[in-house]
């Protein structure tokens, strides 16, 4: 029999921090595929104890109970404890978990977008200070790869824009109004009886969610740091039935994108609604799909997409980095990927960015209207016109509803102007205004 | 001034076989941006040689002619020389240059993907034992990263199937006729025009090329060896504008798709046309655009889209191994990824292959027809008919048309079924069978 501590020494020693969703995916494929991750690894990996807040809650049977624990202390006074998988989620005590790990000279594997959006940078300096790796494939976009090729396959490139589907919850709620014509409220309740989202969907349908995962991507792809605060963000909710009718017939998908761009004087990075020409591949990427289109000098357009949450998607991605960082252990080697960061560069105020916009208003039906509007856009704020369309008219309350596409115009001047439109004694009220992109 | 031989041991010496339009590529930005590649690398990357048939050729201006050889020898012999970049493509003298630079301890980058699929099993055999790596991200979808993802992100899963539109010719060349109704001469033409066909397009049209790339992504996703001869190949010659007009009424589109799946009794693996349904997201991939879509256990369905071919994605790929092999070297470290392979599995023949099919066939326009096809397909080989739709009818010649899409069939029955009917009397000919999958 060979003695257990020269067992130990032999393995690589894992603690997995939450046996959540993920976490007990992770557990559960972990010790369904031992014998394979071995080999592919060429060393065993051993999950040595479970973090949990309530041991006495059911998990799944293959959850060894015995390696339960609520005491985090356990695991950091093991000193055959290599990596540490965080899979807890949410930014406290996740965060100083992953800092104890770091400090503590163990590997971390996280799937916390939160913690990476809010702390990224200095949770990667201080790994690098210490000399281990700090793995998060899984906290953008679920199973799709997308930090390892951004640390590895385009780094050939400079990177010119990312533009992502990256919540699938509001993806789902968006997909839903799209084809059925239902309205944000209905296509939520939906959402929430199917599990796609939760009883309070603020995180999502505000796109906090989305503005934390586009911090990361953004941060990587431009090697700089975006902080989720420097996003401009608009949720979903405004969004009604008719916007997407209106869509449909000119030719446009409603998404919400998650958009980070290079300008020469900086980093444009914003998620909110808009509308896709239906003939660009998101536009075409529905129900609880993610999709990321990165745009390199050298490559062009790459998509990547694929099932962007979920036990077992992120799983994979999870037990990605995992074999990564043990594989890089077992060869005696601790840095897969160096991190590249080139210093600060500012991230641009939403009022100077230009895109195109879909203006909905209602306005009285009646002649001299559509002079008083375009007076205000064209004459006062310079924003040229593409097309304005009547859509409906109100016999009973004697309006009509315009819809106003742009040409490429200047956030603030746009917002001005649609202040100054909502004024016009003509006009009955402003709909909404969904930016255009692609 | 430092001494010219410590300088070299500083720098990582490349050497660079091959400078057509891949070759030019790299050479062009690598000269462009060698400070930000060094600093991401953490030494300078300096090409040493650049190997061509013809030095008196016209070249880039970033190629420095003085590094222009025709003598291997003077590579070889060149021991400040790491890395060996092959992209001269072809099966010979590339594979005795790559075998070379391997066993004279060399890495090897490599964008080949005739030698890959050809020889990769004995190259990669090779590489290990000398402790040297062998990339080849290039080889397969250009910029697009699929090796690499193949080989670290998806390592958690079981892969269960790729299928890809991964030759950019003939799906330029298929667009074409889908949308344009253009013959397959007519679009082959067009595409000759615009440079995304050789002037003899065998390899494209016939799809040898397709079948390089699935033998390579194959191999490396049921981490066996699936050799080019074991590969069913269909090239897209028989189709015609007909086909895609009846297509497109179905709500298909029709793809030249590349298959590999993993069956309980080993691997199906091969290349033919095939019927899409619109709705899949590989219906909608158009031009000279590749996509790959793998399906992994815990992942479920990922997909890959971007530019296939063309000399700055193609070097995006070149240059993202170089870079990997570079860092890793700089570190000390001199296997990124360890070449992992399960042994000997079965491909399995085409003739077991169960999909379903669109098979279209002129017959006499008069009663009874019907009748005697179904009993061919049916009574005599169990094949089930979804359904039969007559699309035209030739007064003249007192000819219809048939178009017969199948339920779930075996190859082998489908094959002798149609045999049969061609011998029927009431069968003028049959036009054309092509599978349908998904």
């Amino acid at each position: 029999m060979r003695h257990p501590e020269m067992d130990a020494a032999a393995q690589i020693g894992i603690a997995l921090l939450g046996v959540g969703v993920v976490g007990g995916g992770v557990a559960t494929i972990l010790a369904e595929r031992a014998a394979e991750y071995a080999r592919r690894v060429g060393r065993p990996l051993v999950l040595r104890h479970l973090l949990v807040r309530d041991p006495d809650k059911p998990r799944p049977a293959s959850v060894d109970r015995a390696l339960l624990t609520t005491d985090p202390e356990e695991i950091f006074a093991d000193p055959h404890v290599q990596i540490v998988i965080e899979v807890m989620g949410g930014e406290h005590p996740a965060l100083e978990y992953i800092t104890r790990a770091i400090t503590s000279g163990r590997h971390v594997v996280t799937a916390n977008k939160e913690v990476m959006a809010k702390h990224g940078s200095e949770v990667l300096t201080l790994a690098q200070r210490h000399g281990v790796v700090v793995m998060y494939e899984a906290s953008v976009g679920g199973g799709i790869p997308l930090i390892a090729p951004l640390k590895r396959d385009l780094l050939a490139n400079e990177l010119i824009e990312a533009r992502a589907i990256i919540n699938g919850t509001t993806n789902y709620i968006l997909t839903r109004m799209a084809y059925e014509g239902a309205d944000f409220a209905e296509a939520l309740r939906a959402a929430q009886e199917l599990g796609y989202a939760e009883a309070d969907p603020t995180a999502d349908v505000e796109a906090f969610d989305a503005v934390y995962k586009l911090a990361i991507l953004a941060s990587l792809a431009f090697r700089t740091e975006v902080r989720p605060e420097q996003i401009y963000r608009e949720g979903i909710t405004k969004l009604t039935a008719r916007d997407f009718r209106y869509a449909t017939e000119l030719g446009y998908a409603i998404k919400l994108l998650a958009i980070g761009r290079r300008r020469p004087e900086g980093i444009e990075a914003r998620v909110h609604p808009a509308l896709i020409p239906l003939s660009q591949p998101l536009a075409k990427v529905d129900g609880v799909f993610n999709a990321v289109q990165l745009e390199g000098d050298l490559l062009g357009t790459v998509l990547f997409q694929g099932r962007g949450a979920g036990s077992m998607p992120t799983t994979s991605a999870v037990v990605a980095d995992l074999i990564d960082v043990a594989r890089a252990l077992a060869q005696g080697k601790t840095e897969p990927f160096p991190w590249l960061r080139d210093g600060p560069c500012p991230v641009l105020p939403m009022d100077g960015v230009r895109t195109r916009y879909y203006v909905r208003v209602q306005v009285a039906d009646r002649a001299g209207v559509l002079a008083k509007i375009t007076r205000v856009l064209g004459e006062r704020h310079g924003i040229s016109i593409a097309s304005i369309i009547q859509k409906e008219t109100d016999e009973a309350a004697q309006t009509a509803e315009l819809v106003i596409m742009t040409h490429e115009a200047v956030e603030a001047a746009v917002q001005q102007a649609v202040r100054e439109m909502a004024d016009l004694d003509v006009v009955a009220g402003v709909g909404n205004v969904v930016r255009v992109e692609g």
